[in-house]
């Protein structure tokens, strides 16, 4: 098993913050984090790019290898994987292994079950020690239904994911009942609303993500801050100084 | 003159805030700033680049064509022009006045007077309507001596500067008897620990940057919501929903 496997594995799960630039994510790291994610919503808007389109797919790649050889285990979040064929799937999969990535998070968009699963086999044989996190939208995008959501994460499963995502599941009961079905690390998002880690983790939960929230926390205290010096008033909260803001030398 | 410089002639000065990608100078400009200028620190921090670098030049380019036809001013922070040569500079300028910037900041860097000067002519020369921010850094990294301030300022007031900058000066007594001896607009850094804007519009201000403050302390609001994620606390603070990031048609 991989090191980044293996922090699927550990007493605590996964926390798995997600950069959004290379500056966040040295941040993130200069806090401890072993493992840090990228969040495809943050790669886009950064770039001005739409979601979900193949034009961030160069920018996720130029982020990852910006990021590759940091002193952090790094998981890119890689939308659907910016193509509908397997192989071309697999090509970038390649690609995000080469510059140093350890695992991807590919997303089914609640698009055909067989073409998701022929992606994540696709990328399996690619990349085999890349660690593949399936992600059902069935939560997302979708109304939840079990069925679909077994499924789906049963199929992913067969094709080789090493472990399955399923952002928009926050109750606890249906979690608990999913980790028992599942043979592979459970990955669902933190929702601010919804349960703390502590009990995530005590159902069972291996991983858990943040997606984009600390990219719109940032932007959001951004507004706060310039709306505060309109208003004639202080900013509030912590503001690193211009030493601690990670600039690295040139590469 | 431009539109861009007569925002630096309105009743009350003109409240520069600064931007680092393209999602914030968007969720900037939703906020009806008119003009919105770059941050020199943060778009190298987010592509992983030392400050103050040619390589940051790139980078600089490519955030101004990502936002030279958003429906604001904006002002570009080029650092010293990433190029010792008037004529680098002045190339540098006509490529960012044709991707839509109405303004440049070009810093002195404490460097010759006759060469920052020489810059700002060149500049003047390629892109006569480009608003040439001339700044001096003789308060941010030098001992902030008056007489070297306004040799450096008049020297690059007689190039063609448009307007002038001196960040790290927060004196109000000093920045009256500046803004007496000027006859363009002055530029000065808000500073959290210093006078609140009112204070700096009594005494004549006519531009306040926030340089890379709201860059700052977004990064530090990031850190706050997953310490406090962590601690098993919910975060703090405004956070935007998916809808409010401003996710762009693609170009």
């Amino acid at each position: 098993m991989t090191a980044f496997a293996d922090l699927h594995h550990e007493d605590e799960p996964l926390l798995l913050p997600n950069a959004w630039d290379h500056a966040s994510a040295r941040a993130l790291g200069g806090q401890g984090f072993r493992a840090i994610a990228t969040t495809s919503l943050g790669v886009a808007a950064v770039a001005g790019l739409p979601d979900g389109v193949a034009a961030t797919r160069e920018e996720t790649l130029r982020l990852a290898f910006a990021l590759g050889s940091e002193p952090f285990q790094l998981s890119v979040d890689a939308e659907g994987g910016f193509s509908d064929d397997p192989d071309e799937v697999a090509e970038f999969a390649r690609e995000l292994y080469a510059v140093g990535a350890v695992g991807i998070n590919l997303e089914d968009g609640l698009g055909p079950v067989a073409r998701h699963a022929a992606k994540i086999a696709a990328v399996k044989e690619a990349a085999p020690t890349l660690f593949v996190n399936a992600r059902t939208d069935t939560h997302w995008l979708g109304d939840g239904d079990t069925t679909d959501t077994l499924t789906r994460l049963d199929a992913y499963r067969q094709a080789g994911a090493d472990g399955v995502f399923v952002p928009g599941l926050t109750d606890l009961r249906r979690i608990a009942a999913l980790v028992h079905h599942l043979d592979v690390p459970l990955n669902v998002l933190y929702s601010p609303g919804g349960p703390p880690v502590a009990h995530l983790a005590d159902v069972g939960v291996r991983r858990i993500s943040l997606g984009s929230l600390l990219y719109r926390r940032a932007l959001g205290a951004a507004l706060e801050a310039v709306a505060d010096i309109r208003a004639g008033r202080p900013p509030k909260g912590a503001t690193p100084s211009y030493d601690e803001v990670a600039l690295p030398p040139t590469r």
